[in-house]
């Protein structure tokens, strides 16, 4: 097999100018790459993948940083990037965080050692910093990083239409499960246009916060909604995601709670498992699938250095008719 | 930066010597590397994480072959691979085929430029010797190949599970969804058994081939079991998997059949969404995080040219009570 020595001698340069293109360090002239690039290619040189990637300083990877495999807002989103990526002729290395801030930051550290050609941001609990610092090309996909383009959906719009909806079936004394106090996330967004129009029809909204166990984990999300059904009697109506307003309907049943006669319940997501239950979730839904191509059309954009017409891209959302409102 | 030139003349050997040793190709003296690794060392030459791992011919990066990333039976599956994985500090690579083997062949090509130290095979749709020809560490989880380790559940003893239950709820005529023909499929033999069984004690099995498109898609999934219910009407008991089960029961109360009364409903994978519905799912369980467990532990025992006792390991499935028996 070839040396590098010989790769230097054929395109006339010095072995360490070959090094400088190879490792991608250092300034070296177009022309003399190019001349690199037709000696290697004459001799073979390169033997794998890997330094091919190197070398055109790319390695076909996108790294997705993912809090979560399971629950199906994300297997959806996960499956409808893969898809996307794929069809561009990436692969998609998916890393899953746990929620856990640790994980996250091994993996933005092999972020840093150059695995990925770029990251799509699916889980961030980190400083801001840990993300601007990275130099790398960057989606975020719900967290609001000052200087990192964002593609999420239009949640001021799903927290009004979720408030149009409740009222129009009467509810007077609603339950939210939100976190409005994550004002970094632009989902929470959805919370609090909620309770401003449903407070401006004069209807009230109680707020409880969740956590990230309750979200993920069936069970702990049953248990939380009998908590809930059982402190709070004179509840109308509940807005939740998908897997716990889920929770909330299988619970009513179990207690006797006629939905949607004595609760409304509507979920907001809308993936499949809103189809699960004897009735069907009435529900906003996310359309997963322009996300994930409007997220990966701007993650191209970045990479090949051309300019994003907008830094923040909003997605429409949508109401979808079940039987729980 | 350092040269491989001076890396050479440190270690006092030919710089086409780093190369080999670099490049993973050709015989290079154990002595001599740790004299090339103690100089790369002493040189800082070695930029990156791809190079590094170029030197120990290792990426840290475990392939998975997946069908699909969204049915819960996967998503989970993929979740558990993924945190094993991590845990021993090897990221997940998730290639999803989508079904299609044009799609495999591309990832078992990039599998082939070795950018990967390992490979999980949770999807196989090609001939056997597109995998054995791979001289790759690999594990499979459900297709049998020859020549590579399989990591399943004991779908035998599933299938027995299933019969013996279905026969102490009073099941005398059954549809199982099945797909019999797939001899080469691990998770073929729970049907093969489930029929030897329920004849045994004198009922009826009717097996009702599935496609891809059924399992995956609950909305398919769904109009099959609105098809079916109503082209056997005499039926009193289904064994399908959880998605397709949680249509069935849907589809039950939909068509005014009562559950378990009129029609028995047995799930076959036990993943959280057996308990969407208003009635929980009696089920076999799949002990997903086993699976996975022992995959990891086989993959890596491969990885480290270390013998395995097993060459195929069938992890124990157990029936978990609901409401439809």
């Amino acid at each position: 097999m070839a040396s590098i020595r010989e790769v230097a001698r054929l395109a006339e340069v010095a072995p360490s100018t070959v090094s400088r293109a190879l490792n991608g360090s250092g300034y070296v002239a177009e022309e003399t790459k190019e001349k690199i690039r037709e000696a290697v290619s004459e001799l073979d040189y390169v033997p794998n993948q890997w330094i091919r990637n190197l070398y055109r300083k790319k390695t076909g990877i996108i790294g997705v940083l993912a809090p979560e495999l399971i629950h199906p807002y994300f297997s959806v989103l996960w499956s409808y990037l893969e898809n996307e990526l794929h069809r561009h002729g990436y692969n998609m290395m998916l890393c899953n965080t746990s929620g856990d801030p640790l994980i996250e930051r091994e993996y933005l550290d092999t972020l840093k050692r150059n695995l990925f050609d770029g990251m799509i941001i699916g889980a961030a609990f980190l400083p801001d910093e840990n993300y601007t610092e990275m130099e790398k090309p960057m989606i975020s996909l719900d967290r609001i990083i000052p200087g990192i383009p964002l593609v999420t959906s239009d949640h001021v719009q799903g927290g009004r239409i979720a408030a149009e909806k409740m009222i129009e079936a009467g509810c007077r004394k609603v339950l939210q499960l939100s976190d409005p106090e994550a004002k970094t996330i632009s989902s929470s967004k959805a919370g609090t246009e909620f309770i401003r129009k449903m407070e401006e029809d004069g209807a009230e909204v109680i707020t409880e916060g969740f956590t990230w166990n309750e979200v993920i984990h069936y069970p702990k999300a049953m248990e939380r909604a009998r908590t809930i059904l059982a402190a709070y009697p004179e509840l109308d109506g509940i807005l939740a995601n998908d897997l716990c307003a889920a929770a909330f309907l299988k619970i009513s049943h179990e207690m006797g709670i006629h939905v949607p006669r004595e609760l409304k319940i509507l979920s907001y997501d809308g993936t499949f498992i809103t189809d699960f239950n004897y009735r069907t979730l009435s529900t906003i839904v996310q359309d997963m699938e322009s996300i994930a191509q409007n997220a990966v059309e701007a993650l191209l954009k970045l990479m090949n250095h051309q300019p994003l017409v907008k830094r923040e891209v909003f997605v429409p959302v949508y109401f979808k008719e079940g039987d729980t409102l």
